[in-house]
C-alpha cells in the first residue's frame, strides 16, 4: 500500500483530447505532478494518469463525457484530507482537482442560504458568512484546509454534531455532473422541499462514486451571539462519561462536548510542556457552549455545577476567542502527539449510541490487553457518541497486520453495541473491506444497484465504498 | 373524481389467502369497511378490494409477498389525513391500515433516541417522549391525528421548520418491508453514520411507493424549558413580512413564526365571533420563542421591539400553556374558517426563497385578479417561505376547472421565483401532473429507474408521485 507505482499514460491521445476539451493550462502530466495527486490523507499512493484541474462545470461535463465514453476512471479531489482513501486514485486515470473551482458564488443573508464551488475551504465558508452574523455550523476538525465539496461527499461530521447535526443536514441542493457528463439539479435552494425522492441526500455522503458536485447550496443558521469554553479535569474517566450524560439529560446541547482519554492525555504532556495538566487527571471534558449573552452565562454556571458534582478536578473557563482557542490547544495537540507513542497510526471514527460509550472504552480496553504491542488513545465527540479511536504501532508488517486485526474487533464490537464503523470519515477503499460487518448483503445490493444506475461503467471512484 | 367506484374483489381468493396469511381478524372486505378506507384527506374516494390490518413486521412482509407475487397493488395508510391522495386506494386493491401497529416501542432518553411503530399518532410521541423532558420537534399542523409513519412517507415540515428542520432530519433508522416482502434496515441508531448510501433518506419522503415502514427510529432532543408566544397585529401586511425579516437577520430563530393575511383574517372575523381582531388590522404574526428561562425572556424582548418598529398595532403575549392555546387558536381557526368563504378549497403549500416570500403574495394578488370568481386566502411558516395558499371555489365543473388552472399559475409562479410546489404535503396523485415543472426530465427519469428498482411490478401506492 505504501509502494508508489507509477502508471504511464497509456497514450498521449488521453492528454491531447483533453487539452482540447479544458484547455492545456488545466491539464497536469508531467510526473512531479502526478505524484503531488497521489497520496491523500489516508497516506496511500496512487498515481494517476494525468490530472484535471476544472475552472468550470462545463469542464467537468466535458471530462466526464470523455472518460466515460473510454471507461476512464475519473476521481475527484479536494484537499485530498479524506481519511478513509476517497481521492487516492486507485487504478489510475483522472484526478479532477477541484481546487480552481473554489468561489463562494452568493450568500443571501435573508434566505439563510449560501451557494459555493466545491473546492471552497470549509472554514473559508464558515469566515465568510460569519461576516453577515451567520453560521455554517458543520465543523469538522479539517475545517481550516478541507473543502466543501469534500465535506458533502463524505458527509463530513465534526464537533458541533450533537447540537448541530451534520453536514447532510445543511445541503438545500446540489449541481451534479454525472458519469456520462450530463448536468442535474437535485433539491431546492428551499429552507422545505419534498417533491419526489431526496436526491440531494442520495449524493451527499456517497464519496463521489455517484456524480460529482459542481455546485452546493446550504443552508446557514443565525451566527450565536457568542460562545465560552471550559475545560474540565477529572481523575477518573467514567466520571467525565457521567458527566456528560448529565448534561444532556439536563437539556443542555453544548455546541461542543469532547472527551479526552487517559492516554491521549499522557501523549499532550510529552508533546507539549506548556500545557499544564496535572498528574492524577487521567480524563477531560471540553466543552463549546453557544447560545445568546444570557444563555450562554445561565448554561455554564449549570454545567460548571453538573462537573462539580461529577468530581471534576478543576474547571478552566474561556470567554474570548484567543483563551477559548487556548484551551483546544489541548485538543488539537492530540493528533500531532499520538505520533510520539509510535510512528503509525489508524484513526477510527466509531460511533455508538451514548448509552454504550463506557461498555465500548471498557471493551476497547480489554481488545488492547491482547495486543499489548499496540497503544490506543481514544477521544472525541462524546456528545454524539462519536469516538476517535487511534490504534498505535510500529514500524514493520507485523505490527500493521496485528494493528488492522485490532482493529477489526473493535468494528464488529461497535456493530454488536449498536453502532457503526463509520461516525464522519466515511468508508472509501480503507474501510471497504469492513463495510459487511455493518451492512447486511440486501441492503448492500441495493446500494451497488443505485451505484450501478448512475454510473454504470463505473467510472467514478472506482475501488471505494464496496469490495469488487 | 368525486364519485365512489365500487369495485368487487376479483375473486374471493384474494381475502381467503389473506385469512390464511394474516389472520381473518386483521382482514376486512365488508363494502361498509372498505369504504372507509376509501378517501383521505384529500378528499378523493377510491374504494379499495380489502383492507388489511397488520398487527407485526411479519404480517407486512407475508402481505407483501402475496400481492407483489399476484401484481396486486398495496397503499399504506397511516391515519389518512395526508393532503395529496397519499393513502387512497386509486387502483383498487390491499389497503394496509398501520393504525394497530401503534406501540412506542423504546424511548432512550441517554440516547437521544425513539423508537416507534409507524402507527403511533406524532402527538402521541410527542407527550410520551416529553415526560423525559424530551422533545421531538416536527410538528405538522396534523400531529394531533396523524401518524409517523405518514409523516415519514411525506416528509412532514410544520411549525417548527425553520428552528428545528423537518421530518428527514429526526430520521435515524427505519425498518422497511421491500415491494417483495423482504426486510431491510437503513440506518443506524446513533447520531452519526455515514457507512454507505444514505438509504434512510432515500425513504423518507417517498410517499410509500418504494418500501413500507414497520420501525422507525428518530432523534430527539432535550425539552425546551420554556415557551412563550407572540400575537402581532399590523395594518401592512409588508411590515409583517419586514419584521419576520428582520427577526431572522437580528439572529433570533423563533420556534413557530406564522404569517396571516388579510383574507384569512377576514374569515376568521366571520367564523369565531369571540376573537377580536380589529378593523385595521391586515396581517398577524405568531410567534413562538422557546428555550430557557433567561434566553426566552430575551428573545421575546427583542422581537417585541422589532415588531414595534415595524408598526404593530398591538402585541399580546402569553406564557402559560393555556393562554399560549388561546392565541394559537387564531390561527387554527382558519383552515375551518375558510370553508364560510366557498364550499370547496384547494390548499397548496408552496415554499420559495424568503427574498421572494413579498414578491409571492404580489404575483398571487395578481394572478387572483383574473379570476375574480374565486378567493385566495394565505397563511402559514413565513419563517421558512413555505406558505399555504388556499384557493376557494364554489359547486360546479367550471369553478373546479378554474381553480386548477390557477393554481397551475400559482405553482408556475412558485418555481420562476427558485420555490418548490411542495413544502411540506408531498405530491401524491394530487399534484402529479404539476411534478414536471420543478423537476427535469433527466432527475425525473433518476426516480422512476430508483422506483423500477425497489419495485418492479410497480405494486407499491401505484398511481403516486408519477404521472403514469
Amino acid at each position: 500500500m505504501d509502494a508508489v507505482t507509477i502508471k504511464k499514460p497509456k497514450t498521449t491521445a488521453l492528454i491531447e483530447e483533453l487539452h482540447r476539451l479544458i484547455g492545456r493550462e488545466n491539464v497536469l502530466h508531467a510526473l512531479e505532478d502526478r505524484i503531488c495527486y497521489s497520496y491523500d490523507g489516508s497516506k496511500q499512493k496512487y498515481v494517476p494518469d494525468v490530472v484535471v484541474r476544472p475552472q468550470s462545470t462545463r469542464h467537468v461535463s466535458s471530462t466526464l463525457q470523455f472518460a466515460n465514453e473510454h471507461e476512464i476512471p475519473v476521481y475527484p479531489r479536494g484537499a485530498g484530507s479524506g481519511l478513509t482513501g476517497g481521492a487516492v486514485p486507485v487504478k489510475g486515470g483522472i484526478v479532477l482537482d477541484f481546487t480552481q473551482m473554489n468561489h463562494i458564488l452568493e450568500i443571501i443573508p435573508e434566505d439563510l442560504t449560501a451557494t459555493v464551488e466545491p473546492g471552497v475551504v470549509t472554514q473559508t465558508l464558515q469566515k465568510e458568512v460569519a461576516k453577515y452574523k451567520l453560521f455554517y455550523p458543520p465543523d469538522p476538525a479539517s475545517a481550516p484546509f478541507s473543502t466543501i465539496g469534500g465535506n458533502v461527499a463524505e458527509c463530513s461530521g465534526g464537533i458541533t454534531g450533537l447540537k448541530y447535526g451534520v453536514t447532510r443536514d445543511y445541503i438545500l441542493s446540489l449541481e451534479v455532473v454525472l458519469a456520462d457528463g450530463s448536468i442535474i439539479h437535485t433539491g431546492r435552494k428551499t429552507l422545505k422541499s419534498v417533491t419526489g425522492y431526496d436526491l440531494t441526500r442520495l449524493f451527499v455522503g456517497s464519496e463521489g462514486t455517484l456524480g460529482i458536485f459542481t455546485q452546493i447550496t446550504v443552508k446557514l443558521l443565525p451566527l450565536p451571539e457568542k460562545a465560552e469554553t471550559l475545560l474540565v479535569f477529572f481523575a477518573e474517566p467514567q466520571d467525565a462519561v457521567l458527566a456528560a450524560n448529565q448534561i444532556i439529560s439536563n437539556s443542555l446541547l453544548p455546541r461542543a462536548l469532547e472527551f479526552i482519554d487517559k492516554s491521549s492525555i499522557a501523549c499532550i504532556k510529552g508533546y507539549k510542556q506548556e500545557i499544564q495538566i496535572p498528574a492524577e487527571v487521567n480524563a477531560i471534558l471540553l466543552i463549546d457552549i453557544d447560545g445568546n449573552d444570557t444563555s450562554v452565562k445561565t448554561e455554564v454556571s449549570l454545567i460548571e455545577k453538573i462537573v462539580t458534582e461529577n468530581h471534576a478536578l478543576m474547571v478552566s473557563s474561556a470567554k474570548n476567542p484567543q483563551e477559548r482557542d487556548a484551551l483546544w490547544e489541548v485538543r488539537r495537540a492530540i493528533s500531532p502527539a499520538l505520533y510520539h507513542i509510535a510512528p503509525y497510526k489508524i484513526n477510527e471514527d466509531i460511533c455508538v449510541p451514548r448509552s454504550q460509550i463506557l461498555e465500548m472504552l471498557h471493551r476497547i480496553n480489554d481488545i488492547n490487553k491482547r495486543y499489548p504491542s499496540l497503544k490506543v488513545a481514544s477521544f472525541g465527540h462524546i456528545g454524539d457518541g462519536n469516538i476517535h479511536v487511534n490504534v498505535m504501532y510500529h514500524e514493520g508488517e507485523q505490527q500493521r497486520l496485528l494493528a488492522e486485526r485490532m482493529i477489526e474487533e473493535i468494528l464488529r464490537n461497535t456493530v454488536k453495541l449498536g453502532g457503526t464503523i463509520s461516525g464522519e470519515h466515511g468508508i472509501g477503499n480503507v474501510k471497504s473491506r469492513f463495510l459487511s460487518l455493518e451492512v447486511p448483503p440486501q441492503e448492500l445490493q441495493i446500494m451497488k444497484d443505485i451505484k450501478h444506475l448512475l454510473d454504470p461503467k463505473g467510472i467514478l471512484n472506482p475501488g471505494k465504498m464496496f469490495l469488487e
